[in-house]
């Protein structure tokens, strides 16, 4: 592989010889059992360690990433970018994600009307390997994207990057292994051809693959991808649309705000994003200042070796990859006509134009609205076409023709033209970005992909997603319904399901400690009579003396009422009277209640009975206790149910000095 | 076609002259906008409705019914199923979508640190068609099992019936059409070759396939569907198994439940179910048990013209199916011995086994642990093998050869047991039973797929999903994320965002009815100062007296507190106290609180001021008044929010009489 700078030769690369379907059988028998053995928060803690150790490193990766044509700018998008996507998984893992290896997936499904029966969807961690094929414009990003959300799922990797910048990769790898973090078998690299892979894989795996939409459509169709159902995940490079809203006049905010975000995004990594504008849709009567604004913005940018101070654009990846968008651009002039910049001669900063793989910049402009060209050809540099349109059904429909695209951006100061825009986009688009100088400052670019929301898009941009934040974990992960009984859901997922089992012992459950408590332990407590007098009092004292609790003669009026009744809060707050253990122990604090609903209007003497019963607990790893959901009912004297809701604790975690003590008395039992 | 019972000729199908090309761009053009104008209750309600009318009429679908070879009970799961599917989406669209065209997928992603960018996921109706193609087994179920999520999701349908039972599928269809219920162009039928569709689909279209793993294959790697970037979605007959826990002994309660489905599921329909069991996993010593007792219930079985009284399993769907079971009989004999039935010979009552397409139960045993056969060969008709098995780890593995299925049964009275089992299952499954004596009574059964379950499975199974309730809706719509400032996202989802626009107004927003009502629409109430006598007081009156609350020493040893801290339903309660209206009005009820968090504790003498925000207004179609979700943020007095909750309430409709009167008096107006 040669510098995209100055042609030198970095690295050599090969795969002859290497054993894939002994790699896919390591990673499936080493790799998986590994992971597995892993709960989803011990993957996040491990991803955590590993970016923050790659951080501290990060400069070799910075001198490196310079060679493959990457400025200071374009190595923090891909360099930090990919450490930073590890600690937003390792975040999302640890909040959204049980401290389990199973994931429950939506509420229970009552099937039968006695409720013995019922159903519970969850994933499970897929068997196989998950094979990413990468892109050679992220390097890093690219291989820790893809990496991050299949090691949260437990599913072991093997990772093929894109040849002319897999020496930067290989580095990274390098330091991971070196690291020890990461169990063995859990990430492999395969540098050069990955030939034979495809043919290995079965129903367990899956394909992961970024590049040209040409590729993905062959991987697609590969005999063994579709005899073997092996999961794919294409996202491809595909002609995204940036749109000036119609409301925007020249000269405005939101003006300068588009024509700044689209040279931004022609010039960042030289234009070699998937993600990169290639349409500039423009209100007819704007083009003319777009294309002035543009081309003012684009005349300041300096083009030269990335380590040369004041360089504001890089090389392309490889001369053959300058060829390719030279032809691409030459394709396009057939229907548009080139307004700024010259594909065969640029201004180049501390280097040899004739070696490097420089382009200059090119905006592009056309008025045939029955061109093609403009919807089907990427140019994958630092390239855009400037673009009229009528109003907002006829942008919409226009930047469809790109039939499937990544992301599209709108820049309106309307939050109406937004609606309608956004909506019309959003069947075509895996992500749409709205700017305007409201969230300018805090805008993280139409350009960028996040970790927590989906990158990919429809047809041409490959049909697929990744990312999202536990989406992507769950791409990972196959979803089963799993019908039984309430005592086998509740083993099955480890969330108390009603109907199953209650356990009410000696000990009140709120006496027992994150080791002690068990899934149905439960406490049965009242009855408690509400009386009219409570509710007047309840009335005065809280200030909410809505009719319904106060006025005998409007509550009757009440459609569902019939008269007057307590307060819904009144009767949680006698409810947890009823169920408190009030003397200091394992329990900290309530923090919280989810899915109150009241379900029976409470009148006067009304007899109230609680029934707590312990619903899931979630140990924290980082921490000296958890969490305890408990399932709360109450009921009235005639068994109907009030109110429903669960309530949300914090419970300690065994003392570990009183463990050590009883282990120490096991012991001495044992040598008894 | 042929009748299955006795061989006359029931219908002539053809696609010859169809303008296959006209049928796809009617439906995006006339169906797609037609259910475009609807909101997903709309939907949901034309379902509903037509579900109804079908039923009334529903005797003479039975009728044609017994000649696809159905015996009643064989009808009731197809024609009753397929009825109850339309039923199912249509409350569920009810009560888990909005009344909108829009789906908001997750929570609110904060992107800036300051809350002016943020991002949330939505989903959107996918604007091209959902061709559907169906297998011959469920002529009504497999058409309208499809057709409601595509229905609810905004989708036109162009669904292509399996030939050998087309004419009921037909019948059906004709209904449809004849009761007017559904908006022209939304489904439309093509009966015969669908030869051409998949060459004029593209990127908004997607692919719904029943029938063999091989055509699924066939479908998947179509240069239409592969160059298109189709959404393709295989559902394919699988090698389902069911297991016998190792638990279970002969002649106990589960052993009969194991053996009672087992014959159940071999003969209903006769055998010809994607979901039937074709493996049927029993501990190795209790192979002869179950063999015995399977062929004691086989020897009940009727075979004959299902119209017949006393029948029990009707015909096979064709001869030709009849003849390609036989020959899948004689493959799985390589390693299996039939030990009850004779694929050859079988006793009719009430038809001709010579030219009906009749077949006895055949039941298989393989003593051979490394046969290939039984994972591989299905025949797809009353036909199921026997295998032993050593222990859990053992089963798990056996049923993973069959390389993905779309279910599994496992018939076990510990639920220790079935969680092990259960997990070991779910990557390889769609769906998996639990079966013992406490549900058996309400069990659905292995072969029952439900509307609110997810039906479909990875690899053989075909890797694909339907149904699931709103997961099958989902299929059928692109999810995209949406970045913007919090205005722009609250005009997009019609949810309101934290950080968008407050309207404080002169008019309490509990005076206004739903049609007066919009999002943002704020009261602002408080300070309220808590005194340590309103805990004490609290505390008292309601009977909480956890220490937190009561006891100063032990609260400043609490690790969160640090002193005395109010209770957190009085902190609810009070803010209740401030921003309730009491005067009879539009808001009838609070119907519950979603969400609550307390945020930070609340001492003696701070000072709660409310926050009440109007978040999500969603009308209900057929009642006078909808629910209003309010976002509720209660801050002390150094700003910081100390809880956060969502408050549900029922709000009225506004009036239609005084609409009427405004109306006239717009009209008097206008006069003038």
């Amino acid at each position: 592989m040669l510098g995209a700078v100055d042609g030198r030769e970095i690295a050599r690369i090969s795969s002859t010889g290497v054993d894939v379907a002994g790699a896919i059988e390591y990673g499936r028998t080493v790799g998986g059992p590994a992971l597995a053995a892993m709960t989803f928060h011990e993957r996040a803690a491990a991803l955590k360690t590993l970016a923050l150790t790659l951080m501290a490193g990060k400069q070799e990766f910075y001198e490196l990433s310079a060679e493959t044509g990457a400025t200071a700018r374009d190595s923090g998008v891909d360099i930090d970018g990919g450490f930073g996507t590890l600690l937003s998984y390792a975040s999302k893992a640890r909040r959204e994600l049980p401290n389990d290896t199973v994931y429950l997936d939506g509420a229970l499904e009552k099937l039968g009307k006695k409720g013995t029966f019922a159903g519970q969807h969850v994933y499970t961690t897929r068997r196989g390997v998950a094979v990413q094929i990468n892109a050679f414009n992220f390097p890093v990003w690219g291989f820790l994207e893809k990496l991050a959300p299949a090691f949260v799922a437990g599913v072991p990797s093997i990772v093929k990057p894109a040849s002319p910048s897999a020496f930067l990769t290989e580095l990274v790898f390098r330091r991971i292994v070196e690291s020890g973090l990461l169990p063995e078998g859990s990430v492999q690299l395969l540098c050069g051809s990955a030939r034979g892979v495809l043919d290995h894989l079965g129903e367990q795996d899956s394909v992961a693959f970024t590049g040209s939409a040409d590729t993905a459509a062959m991987l697609r169709a590969h005999p063994g991808v579709v005899s073997g159902v092996v999961r794919f995940n294409g996202e491809a490079d595909s002609l995204n649309a940036s749109i000036l809203g119609p409301d925007v006049t020249a000269g405005s905010e939101e003006f300068e705000l588009y024509v700044e975000q689209l040279v931004t995004e022609m010039t960042v990594k030289a234009g070699q994003k998937c993600t990169a504008i290639r349409r500039a849709f423009v209100p007819e009567n704007l083009v003319d200042d777009v294309v002035d604004a543009a081309s003012r913005r684009l005349s300041e940018v300096v083009v030269g070796d990335p380590r040369v101070e004041g360089v504001t654009m890089g090389a392309l990846a490889s001369v053959d990859q300058r060829d390719e968008v030279r032809q691409s651009v030459r394709a396009l002039s057939a229907t548009a006509r080139i307004v700024y910049g010259d594909p065969d001669s640029v201004d180049v900063v501390g280097a040899d134009a004739a070696t490097g793989a420089f382009l200059s910049p090119i905006l592009l402009r056309c008025d045939d609205r029955d061109a093609t060209e403009p919807h089907d050809i990427e140019a994958f540099g630092p390239v855009s076409t400037v673009l009229g349109y009528r109003d907002a059904a006829d942008v919409v429909e226009l930047a469809a023709r790109g039939k499937g695209s990544l992301v599209a951006s709108l820049v309106t100061a309307d939050p109406v033209i937004a609606r309608e825009i956004v909506l019309g986009l959003a069947p075509y688009h895996g992500r749409v970005l709205v700017l305007d100088r409201t969230d300018a400052r805090e805008s993280t670019g139409h350009g960028s992909p996040l970790p927590v929301l989906v990158h990919g898009g429809p047809g041409r941009a490959g049909g697929g997603e990744e990312l999202g934040g536990i989406r992507g974990v769950l791409h990972h992960m196959q979803r089963t319904a799993i019908q039984g009984s309430p005592d086998v859901l509740t083993a099955v997922g480890r969330r108390w399901v009603p109907g199953a089992t209650r356990t009410e012992g000696d000990v009140h459950p709120f006496r027992k400690n994150l080791g002690e408590l068990t899934l149905g332990d439960t406490i049965v407590a009242g009855p408690r009579r509400v009386t009219r007098s409570d509710i007047d009092h309840f009335a005065e004292f809280t200030g909410d003396t809505f009719y319904a609790h106060t006025d005998p003669e409007a509550a009757a009026a009440n459609p569902l009422f019939g008269g007057i009744v307590a307060h819904g809060y009144l009767v949680v707050s006698l409810a947890a009277g009823l169920f408190v253990n009030p003397a200091p122990g394992p329990v900290l604090a309530n923090f919280g209640v989810d899915g109150l609903r009241f379900l029976t209007p409470v009148a006067a003497e009304d007899e109230l009975t609680v029934t707590l019963t312990a619903k899931q607990i979630t140990p924290r790893t980082n921490a000296d206790y958890g969490e305890v959901r408990w399932d709360a009912t109450v009921t009235n004297q005639k068994g109907e149910a009030v109110a429903e809701y669960d309530v949300l604790t914090l419970v300690a975690k065994p003392d570990e000095n009183e463990d050590a003590a009883a282990a120490d008395q096991q012991l001495v039992g044992a040598q008894r």
